[in-house]
């Protein structure tokens, strides 16, 4: 506390990102980075970038970006807008499209840093709780709304939404924005993409940092109508007017342009998945269908608390929230192959023990 | 305009960044950029962080960075900031430390981005004139207000505040937070960060993009009292957990650390504007006393705007602000030996045939 704050910052309550540790010897599976090394052809776009061009300004508009965007969906320019980590292209969302009279409408069990947003620019929200399934109902969001936003796939569940339902919820709320938050969506779902030329009020948002293997660049988009975007582009514009700089521009076009790699890297976290979730079964979890790069799972006879606790010191992380609904489940980063194997076999003697 | 944007991007105006071109066949002198390449030292420790470790979130806190800095600044850990350009910085400080019921007090001729950072965030701002020397008067800032920001040297200016002038201010204005904005100090300014320990309203704000040479690389920081550091901590938390990407932390420290060589590139750049004041001076400028990486010029009888455009059919660019009281003015970058030879050699051209 003091003196020297603005109103608002004595009101919020930040966002608490999971555990980065400076050690090298954990098995690392609690923020959802891919297992793989990012696209060799990212690296060796940075690689060539890194000169003396380096004194010069970025591209104040990222447009080799947002072109290697473009040429992935078959998009204009104008329907992309590019930024800091899809984080930093949430945030200029609530505050350039979500911010209206009504309340934003997001799901009770979501991306927690949904509320934190509303706090440091001062929107009205309401949570519509998941069924007792976890899943979205998209008849619960016809209601007065001012905006709605979820992740599809939904986290931390990991529970899909499919394309008539979004498509459902678009045509009920043409007056609002609708924003779909697809940071995990290249693990099995499908992509509400090619329902922009349709929809006027939906913004796509996506990230580098899981798919493409490259969350240590810092790089997320957002694609939509060009008349949201340019919404976008005028808080971006009165707040940093270089938001990505040289090598994450270029390493993220290159990243993007590499199908044939991100294809292969996607399609070996969904086969390992798959097994993963077999294989946790088999010891008694519970585990919800997953789109996404990671399982949420609960177990009937033990406190996920203490599960968290024991992988802990085994030198495995994953990721517990203390929060309402779901302070008895895991959310557990697909790894590679041998790493869930070391977290199968350590929840095998955790759980013999018990 | 669009039915789907906040009330708040209707009123913007956004920030106009000078032109970055595409092309390389032009002699950039118009965004300030240090000539000379940023430090090998940066550039190794980027080419050495461009692995597979980019598929991992970088440090949140960006503790290498702060590290670097408390080591240039003899500053404890909880006196850093640091953030996605000091335009991030600026950003963060107006939203968390600058808004209050008061009206935020900076000078007329200044930074154009402090009054669009007020759109941005609702603030209240008055301007206070500069001198007919176009000078910071401290004197004129002892009135109500919350909070004082100004650039130290000024832009576009180029002219420095004294110290003693700096803690006058401080003095006479207990409750309010200052920021002092060194984008450009180390061309020849005094800084203010030995008084951070001194007063907890001051902030100062930094960045790597001039001095050391990295604009493409996005990094800047504040330094002040740890509360000053915790408001700004809080907003960033509520943004944007990973401002920071990988590369960009460990180049920016790398550079912090290599002392040597940015005094080096530093006395080269104050050499040269030392020349080329001068050479301005004997074609008939005013040049007003810089002690930035860039002049401040008028001809008596040539207008600012025609010989703008008469350099840029030279393939030189500079910047010309169409703003009151200094319409007539050119900023000028101080660039390399040659590429100021080449400056003046147009301008004795043009001057001749006018």
């Amino acid at each position: 506390m003091s003196q020297f704050w603005s109103n608002i910052v004595h009101d919020l309550t930040p966002y608490i990102p999971g555990e980065q540790p400076k050690t090298n010897n954990l098995v690392k599976l609690n923020t959802n980075e891919n297992p793989y090394p990012p696209s060799p052809k990212a690296i060796k776009a940075i690689q060539g970038a890194t000169d003396e061009a380096l004194r010069l300004y970025p591209d104040p508009n990222s447009d080799i970006l947002k072109q290697s965007i473009t040429d992935y969906y078959h998009l204009e320019n104008n329907q992309v807008f590019v930024g800091n980590g899809s984080d930093e292209v949430l945030a200029h969302t609530f505050q350039a499209l979500l911010k209206h009279d009504k309340p934003l409408l997001f799901p009770d069990i979501s991306y927690s840093f949904y509320p934190v947003y509303c706090g440091l620019y001062g929107l009205d929200y309401k949570t519509i709780p998941l069924n007792a399934s976890f899943e979205i109902g998209v008849d619960d969001y016809h209601q007065d709304n001012g905006g709605i936003i979820f992740p599809n796939p939904n986290a931390p569940t990991g529970i899909g939404l499919p394309l008539e339902s979004i498509e459902n919820l678009l045509q009920q709320n043409p007056s609002s924005v609708v924003v779909v938050d697809e940071a995990y969506i290249d693990f099995g779902g499908t992509s509400a993409v090619p329902l922009i030329n349709t929809y006027p009020n939906l913004l796509v948002v996506q990230t580098i940092s899981k798919s493409r293997s490259l969350a240590g660049l810092r790089v997320g988009f957002a694609m939509g109508h060009p008349d949201l975007i340019q919404g976008l582009v005028r808080v971006k514009d009165s707040f940093n007017s270089y938001p990505l700089d040289r090598l994450a521009t270029l390493g993220a076009a290159a990243a993007m342009g590499d199908k044939a790699y991100f294809t292969d890297i996607c399609n070996r976290v969904i086969n390992t998945r798959a097994k993963l979730t077999l294989q946790l079964e088999a010891l008694g979890f519970e585990v919800l269908p997953s789109q996404a790069n990671f399982v949420f799972i609960q177990h009937p006879k033990h406190r996920a608390e203490n599960l968290a606790q024991a992988l802990r010191d085994n030198n495995i992380i994953v990721r517990h929230f203390k929060a309402p609904r779901i302070d008895n489940y895991l959310r557990i980063t697909v790894g590679t192959e041998t790493e869930c194997e070391q977290l199968i076999q350590a929840l095998n003697t955790i759980i013999i023990k018990a």
